[in-house]
């Protein structure tokens, strides 16, 4: 049977009927009245599900755009850094971040484990000349499916007291709770095709005033990504460069689908498909990769067992075209991930698992 | 009468529904058999557009984030690069270089009139010791309705032997021929939402061999822009990263769309629709921005004689839900401009004459 795709996957995550049609109208001009009303109430619902005041900047990027912008208009080239990294993401924002001629110190955990906020503790209370301007952190890990606490790293930094803290907020965003005002979070990162429910192709940067005091200083080179030129066009209700009009109509539609349901009801129903995710899967005997107490609430990363991940993955699809997402860089073929993140029920997941159940047993008979 | 708009910009242009309805389908995963499919199909109809074989890479990314990577992948910082500056873009590109620490050097023109290559010619003979690493062309400047002669200018390139020739062909693509490998264009950028017949989103920036000789020596910081990822995951038909699915189902409908008319008849009816609007404009008795000869094929600049450029965009607004696009910077009031690029048909300039006829005369009882 064609075109019956069930997408569980970390992103692109689903995409409700409504948001598809929103998307489908026909572009308006980016300059007028009309869309300039439609950025004021997106900028709104935006501020609202960031749980912040602060400026949001909106970028025609993916989310490592949106990192890029996160990190580059803070800094200047050799500035201190510390990286948290446990995953692909984590080591892609070191990357990035050495790209940029940035001097990166990494807090390392194995693939699977959650970074400990000791260690951050311990390297931000010893730079007693306060040389680390930032720390980047991955809030939820969606190569691992491990959920890093921010809260307490968080805690740390302001201890600290110089450095800011860059979040990536990509598949926590929308799912689990980001009170970015509440706990002082500098700048937080996410992209449109995660816990927003809308295709890819948007960017998001959420910045503080302290983040915006660092901007004035910072010397890496930046066009394009210069957030100053989002935050001045902000406050005409526009932007700097010709946004992605259609995206932003799909956008408004999930807002307002979102305010609907409200935070706390997306908080908890992100939860409740976490616990019946691994709950299921412990069930039909196959062990889970992060620990109950690290799960993300957006994807949980499933050890085959005695199977080969992508056999797993290759007979969910052609069976039941259900997409589960497979193991990034060394962990390829040695995990497979569920994705249950944004435009998702409990339904959903009992079909996964119903259908992960039938492809066990055809793979063992 | 609501939701009746006729977008009549140089972009977001109209979007043909069969495109709407292909980006309204729901996302799949990036990484799939199915979406490496697409990115080969939509490849090959990027290269026949561009009439080159050199690789063309696609960005999430604005027509500025095109020129930004166009420009930051095959220079180093204190490189001299010639800029020609006549209108909005042009300077934007002066600025952008500036920003990256280049050595610009720009030859300027009247706004409303064309670069004279010849200035080109004078400064590119005269590097003896062949110090200009890159010269940057607006083709067609959006702000003025001026189409630079890009031919001419790039044959002094040629002359130099050095330097690249980096264009921003955002809307002269797809509605002028812009040959890319018959002339040796080195870094072409473009963007969705103008002659390609899609939403605002993508950027696409088509690189020349002997700039990817010049990508190896460069050393500007790059990691989202760097075209050196993008090359290496188009060499298995993927993206370095999340692409926006939707839009790339859109790029796919229009370039089938347009391999169906034939480049020669695009380019034709550009031409068709640019002789009719500026006759028409004529016949109503008012006058053009740019002289016949330097007429952009994408859009016509206006200058509404005794009345007020806002005033008659605002009437055709309210009265025939027209969109215009009127004057950017120092220009704004004093020229409109009517946008027909793209999904236009001789039918809309008519339309649009019409409407202008009983708007002038409204305005002028």
């Amino acid at each position: 049977m064609q075109d019956k795709l069930m997408l569980m996957i970390p992103g692109p995550t689903p995409v409700p009927e409504r948001v598809l049609l929103a998307m489908a109208r026909h572009p308006i001009g980016h300059r007028s009245g009309e869309f300039s009303k439609i950025l004021e109430e997106v900028m709104a619902g935006l501020k609202w599900l960031h749980q912040t005041q602060n400026e949001i900047c909106i970028l025609c990027a993916s989310g490592t755009g949106a990192m890029e912008a996160g990190i580059i208009n803070f800094l200047s080239p050799g500035d201190k850094v510390l990286v948290g990294n446990n995953g692909k993401f984590g080591d892609r924002w070191a990357k990035l971040s050495r790209a940029f001629g940035l001097d990166v110190e990494e807090i390392t955990a194995e693939w699977g484990k959650a970074l400990n906020p000791e260690e951050f503790r311990e390297k931000l209370e010893a730079d007693k000349e306060k040389k680390i301007k930032a720390v980047i952190v991955t809030h939820s890990e969606t190569s691992t499916g491990v959920l890093n606490d921010l809260e307490t790293i968080n805690k740390h930094v302001k201890a600290h007291g110089e450095a800011l803290i860059i979040v990536d907020a990509v598949t926590s965003l929308g799912a689990v709770n980001v009170p970015v005002d509440e706990w002082g979070l500098d700048v937080v990162a996410s992209g449109s095709q995660k816990g927003y429910m809308i295709p890819p192709g948007l960017g998001f940067v959420a910045v503080s005033e302290k983040a915006w005091k660092a901007y004035e200083k910072a010397t890496l080179p930046k066009f394009y990504l210069d957030l100053g030129a989002y935050r001045k066009a902000n406050a005409k209700n526009s932007t700097p460069f010709t946004p992605p009009v259609n995206l932003i109509f799909a956008l408004k539609e999930a807002l307002a689908m979102m305010k609907e349901e409200g935070l706390e009801n997306i908080f908890a129903r992100h939860k409740r498909l976490t616990q019946l995710t691994r709950e299921g899967v412990k069930a039909l005997g196959l062990p889970l990769f992060a620990r109950d107490e690290d799960a993300a609430l957006a994807i949980t990363a499933v050890i085959p067992d005695r199977h080969d991940a992508e056999t797993i993955r290759a007979t969910m699809r052609k069976k039941f075209d259900i997409a589960l997402a497979g193991g990034q860089d060394h962990l390829k073929g040695k995990i497979f991930r569920i994705g249950h993140l944004g435009f998702v029920s409990e339904r959903d997941i009992h079909t996964v698992l119903a259908a992960l159940r039938e492809t066990l047993a055809e793979l063992s008979s």
